[in-house]
């Protein structure tokens, strides 16, 4: 067991700014980015400098706060104006990232108590730095969420297990912590002599160069595959369970996650490989009965033909680009949360963990 | 239907050596790499300037010819000196790539015939020439043998298909036509309107570099996908049927093919999508009963950790990377070949497609 060196925060306020780690230049130079206007922060989002459901979802409520404060505090301006104003920069952050719920959940709960402080009549004044408060507040929140979910998650990961990892849900993919990765650190604290299978994570290789890097960094036994070579060792009997994050979990229980996802979790349930998700309750939404109607994000085809600048296939190459898949319910053995594990039906155990983890939102409201 | 433009021999004997397209150069540039010496055979399939079951069997082929030409002609050399030269070229040669049985094959063919001759009192003055002539021979076979192959494979795909397409098994692969992207030429040329999702096969990309490279000089409609894309494609109803190469097919039928061909499989067999390994029966080894006791290649970490000389994953990490995987018969739809489709149980239809090509190859003995 080898202690961890401290971590630094992917998404963090700062002078009266938002700093993230741009997640971008990894694994090869650690560079803390600015942003100081709400078009700086959708920016970082759309373009992934900062990525991960939670993180974004914090990045989106810093960005509201940094509206707030742009926000004019004069005499001819109103409650309404202001919140008129906050849901202009909502609506702006949102778009950002259509698939990922935590963007949208964590910006609609910052407007929400914004709008319930201005029906309690707090002034302009005081909304402002209220939208600051809420913000931190809900990135504090998120690292004790993690805690919790790295709790669960570790006690069905039996020592010696050999985890296979997709994409990056650690520390930087969150405010700290991590979800899936989250699981692993807690697994490895505990010192239950875990190795990871760290997969790359075709396009973005969210997993060589972030994960990789994370979980070198915290002393974390692991190999990096290409996402391909999952197949072969599961079938080697070299993997014990799969675990991966979520950026959008059906009320049944169908998980909307990063591209080959789906994949992974067919092959895991084929090999008899329990599979779980790792995900905040936030990530959970009720409102989509089912999976295969999430609208699922195409990106650019420069993610697949070019890496780090180097073309790997030729000019004006056709690409099809979608950056999640759905996995379907019944590829999944559990639904890791900060409320307990989640096991089939998902219909109930879901919307037992989402109220129990509102009924826990509602007491601590600010 | 596109007229297709007149293809360049991957592999080619000319002005006395060996003439390749250097594959690791392609998209970017398409260079002519010549080999005048066994060494330089041996290193150009070793590091993958030739590659594709069927090239690298013609390679090492002609890699025994350039043996044979050096092989000094006087009086004091016998025709048992010469066929000894001759079989430690062959094993020098058939080091460069373990996993390939039809490099093997290829050059045990040629030893075979040699060894035949030399019985017969051939001397080592016509032997020289003699080997030359077998690996042409060879060459031309190879391409009728896709010819056939091919030609057999489009009969299984209807009209309007989307084909799924693994690594790289078109004319660069083979000496020329190809296996399994010579049935898609062959659907193409029929106007059969067809449509391919090429997978990019990471981590050397084949299909990125090589597939989309081939299909878009003839003029194949196309889209390059990340090979985590596959598992969406097919639970969108948008995979019609997946062909691929293979590197060796065990008795049993179970497939050594690119790593990720296992999990590609599972998923199509789950979304009930047919699967065909195309092979020349040259492929099918019988002396493997199943194929998880076929040796699999594990190669360097940099074809992981780098791409286009980028370095995409932290200093020294750690990295497993298998080249090959083994896809069980069971989730084989069939195994196309030039004697035809072979279907389960592929015990008595592999044997069978076996019989009849060794019975051809007897009939065409020079």
């Amino acid at each position: 067991m080898t202690s961890a060196p401290p971590r630094m925060r992917s998404v963090l306020w700062k002078d009266d700014g938002l700093q993230i780690i741009d997640q971008r230049k990894l694994p090869g130079a650690l560079v803390l980015q600015r942003c100081d206007s709400v078009e700086q922060v959708k920016v970082a989002i759309r373009d992934m400098a900062v990525r991960g459901a939670p993180a974004i979802g914090a990045a989106g409520a810093f960005g509201l706060a940094i509206a707030a404060n742009a926000f004019p505090r004069d005499a001819n301006t109103t409650v309404e104006q202001f919140l008129q104003a906050i849901a202009t920069a909502k609506a702006d952050i949102d778009d950002a990232r259509p698939t990922a719920v935590n963007l949208t959940w964590a910006t609609e709960r910052v407007l929400s108590e914004l709008r319930r402080k201005a029906a309690e009549g707090m002034s302009v004044a005081d909304l402002v730095p209220h939208t600051l408060v809420t913000a931190q507040a809900l990135a504090e929140e998120d690292v004790d969420i993690n805690r919790r979910l790295s709790q669960h998650g570790a006690s069905i990961v039996k020592p010696g297990s050999n985890i296979l990892h997709h994409c990056n849900t650690g520390a930087l993919a969150t405010v700290d912590i991590g979800t899936a990765i989250g699981v692993i650190y807690e697994c490895h604290q505990q010192g239950k002599n875990i190795h990871v299978w760290v997969d790359e994570t075709r396009p973005r290789l969210q997993g060589a160069r972030l994960s990789a890097w994370e979980l070198m960094r915290e002393g974390v036994p692991m190999h990096l595959i290409a996402d391909n070579a999952a197949g072969y060792l599961m079938l080697s009997g070299k993997v014990d369970v799969v675990l991966f994050g979520a950026d959008r979990v059906a009320a049944n229980g169908d998980v909307v996650n990063k591209i080959g996802t789906y994949k992974l979790a067919v092959v895991a349930k084929e090999n008899k490989v329990p599979v779980y998700a790792c995900v905040p309750t936030s990530t959970i939404d009720l409102t989509f009965k089912e999976g295969m109607t999430i609208p699922i994000e195409e990106r650019n085809a420069e993610e697949v033909t070019c890496i780090g600048g180097v073309r790997i296939a030729p000019e004006n190459c056709p690409v099809f680009n979608p950056a999640f898949d759905v996995t379907p319910n019944q590829y999944l053995t559990g639904i890791i949360t900060e409320e307990g594990i989640c096991y089939p039906p998902f219909e109930e155990s879901l919307a037992r963990a989402k109220a129990a983890a509102e009924k826990r939102m509602q007491q601590s409201l600010l």
